[in-house]
Formats: C-alpha cells, structure tokens, sequence
C-alpha cells in the first residue's frame, strides 16, 4: 500500500452503475520519510470517511474492491484507513495525533 | 483511477469472441491538475457511452471487467466514466459542465 | 491494452502443462500515433490466429485469462485481436485494410 | 517477489474493518545483489512475526491476499518470509544466519 | 511473459505456510534480443524443474499461481517454461538446444 494526502475530488453524472453514492477523491502519493508528494495524483474510492487533506492508506489493484464499499465494483485505488502515525527507524516521520 | 481524453478509436475484425462488438476507444492519460497529456495512449472499452474528445475516467487491470458490458472479457482497460469536474486544493482544475 | 507488433516466437520443450500448444509469440509494443517501436518485446500467448509482422492488441494481467484459449493458464499477456485500423484525431495512423 | 527490510510501521486508527489487528510494516525494497535500498518504501502486511531490521520476501498484488491472515482483506502488500540466505552466481549476497 | 535467466536462490525457514517446500529461485530480466540483464532481478518459484543458468519464461500476477505448484499460495511470479529458442525477425537470437 502507499500513503497519499487527500487534495480533491471528482464529479462523474454519466458513470457505471456500480459507481453511484461512490466517493471519487483525488489523492496525491507521498514519499513516506519526507512526506512530501511523490508521483502522478490519481482517483481513488474512500471506504472510511477520510477529509480533504488527510494523509491516507491506499490500496491498488483487484485488492481495491476488498471492502464492502467497493466490492464488485470497476475501481483499481481505494483509501482503506487514515494514518495517525509513520515511524521510520525509530523516528517519527508523520503525527497526526497531536492534540492532547 | 486515472483520468484521460477520449482520442480516437481502434478497428479489429479479427478478435477474441467476448469483444464482439465492444467499442474500442483510444484514451490519453492526463494531469489532473493541468489537463494535459501525460503517459502513452492505450485501447479501452468504453462502457459509458463516451464520446471523441471527452474528458474519462479510466480503470485497470481485474477491475476493468467488473461491469455489465466487459464481465469475464479479455480487457484490462475500461472507460467507467464521464467526468463534469475536477477540483483540486479548492480550485476547478476541469469543468465540462459550462452550459446553462 | 496496448498494440504491438508480432515480431517472433518462442520455443519451450520443458513448460507447464497447461502452456502445451499454446503458441507463444514474442511482440513488440508500438506507440498508437507513429506505429514505432515503444518499450521492450515480451512473450504474449496468441488467441486469434495473428501471424509474423501483424499489428495485434494484447490484453495484459489476470484479464489475459479471459479466453477460451487461455483459461485457467499461466499467462499475463495475451494477443486478443489482430488490428485493421487505429484513428486518432481524425486521422487513420493505421490502415492494415488497404487491399481491394 | 521482491526483497525489502523492515524500516517502520503505521498506525491507523480508523481503517477498513478488515485491517483491524493487521500489523502494517513499511519495507524497504533492496536489490539482491548489493542488499541496499532501491525504490521506495510501501506498507506492507506481516503474515510471519517479522521484526525491525530483519530482511523480508514481499509479495504484491492479488497473491498479498493468499494467506490466512490477509485472506479477503484490501491489501496488496504481504510479508510472507524472513530471509536467511540469498545465494547470486554461487556467491552469498546475504546470509541472516551468521549465529552458532 | 519475461524471459530471465536463473542467477540465483533464496532460503527462508520462517515463511507463510504455503511456500514451504517451494523452490524459490533468483530470476535476471533479459532482453530477448541481446539476451544480456535488463531491469533488476527477482524472487519466483520454479514449476518446471529449471537450473542455475538456464534461461527461463517468467509469469507475473495472479497468473503466477495457474499451477498445481503454486495454485492459491503467495506467489506473484512463477517460472513456468525452459526456453530452448528465441527467434525475433527470422533470426534465432537464443538456441538452447545446441547439442547433437
């Protein structure tokens, strides 16, 4: 899986039948030890409520419609959790659970 | 899912059996930031009724067949959808829905 | 999928059972506007009877299953049909049609 | 399969219900020969007690699924061997098992 | 399909249940023309018996695992034929089977 921030979204009125109620973001891939983006942003399906500008888990592949939101549907990227933490050599590279 | 530019089409008489009569388009991947051509065109099914010259989306690999017109055929490329717009960081970056 | 160019053959006495008779052709992918050479040659199992110097489409990954031919085998690239002709802006970049 | 070592891990608290209790590694990619890092780290599944440091065979893809504890779950990436010993061109490029 | 010549093995005592007593050989990417290393090497699991050195057909994805060997194991590359000949052009550029 990659890691990837959410940086939009997309609008689809004429799409398969499979993708209705389906939450088509677009999300940016990250380099995991700078957290800065890294490759080409793509469309992926969210399947757990992440918001716009979160650092997200993302899953490709046939691998992609391994979720009840997703199953059977013609979709190759899915957001499959939101990332609290990455620790890298013992140091952590990502918080997103600051608050106290 | 990446985004693409429907620009042309692919004529096979002699094909495999299940892509009778699928409609064969020629799609240009895109920046979805810019909207310009990225990557190397590539054959997909459309399965939407998408038209020349029109902004799609695109899905690979198994997901590709996991719609009505291309179950259990030899593709691993289809056009699942019709994009109005995308927004990225809060700004437009495509609006195909001008009209009023 | 992607359109190359049938450019050999490959010979294999000692292969997976359900490889026996299949036959296993090396292509050359091309890129769809100037029908060149693009990318490295690989070994796809041929389904439609495509024949030395053809321009073929070829379906890769679990999709390339998907025919009667190679059902249930060991193959990630397979040639589904053999190519008349490519339009891409309104203009025939690929015409194997000519004849009268 | 490729082989990576185990430089960190991620946690994420609101996840697809499928990853609960899944332990969600980030890997390394190594080239075999000079064992040093090449590409870029993904998170990985762990389906063997891997621990920090150690050097693990990566599956990708659909096959990430094909073990007990990643059967049916929305990942394609999996640990699925701590390596001992590589051997390249009768040479050991790794040996894991120095101990007596 | 890739061709790749045996360069190697790899051994891990503590792997997923169903690798145990699979063969897990280095494969090196060729180039089918020069027949010289293109790409990195990789970990796949031999199906037909192949020896160090031997120029091998190597199979990607789920279609690693079409083979009583490695049918529903971890695998996402498998060596599924010992090529004897490659001819490209009408030139032989690999002749295995020299012997008389």
């Amino acid at each position: 899986m990659i890691i990837a921030r959410v940086i939009g979204s997309v609008v689809s009125t004429s799409k398969a039948e499979k993708l209705q109620g389906k939450k088509m973001l677009v999300v940016q891939p990250l380099d995991m030890e700078t957290i800065t983006p890294e490759g080409k942003p793509l469309v992926s399906i969210d399947t757990v409520g992440s918001g716009f500008g979160e650092i997200v888990m993302v899953v490709g592949g046939s691998s992609a419609r391994q979720t009840e939101i997703t199953k059977n549907t013609p979709v190759d990227s899915a957001i499959v959790g939101v990332i609290d933490q990455i620790e890298i050599e013992g140091k952590l590279t990502l918080n997103q659970n600051k608050g106290g």
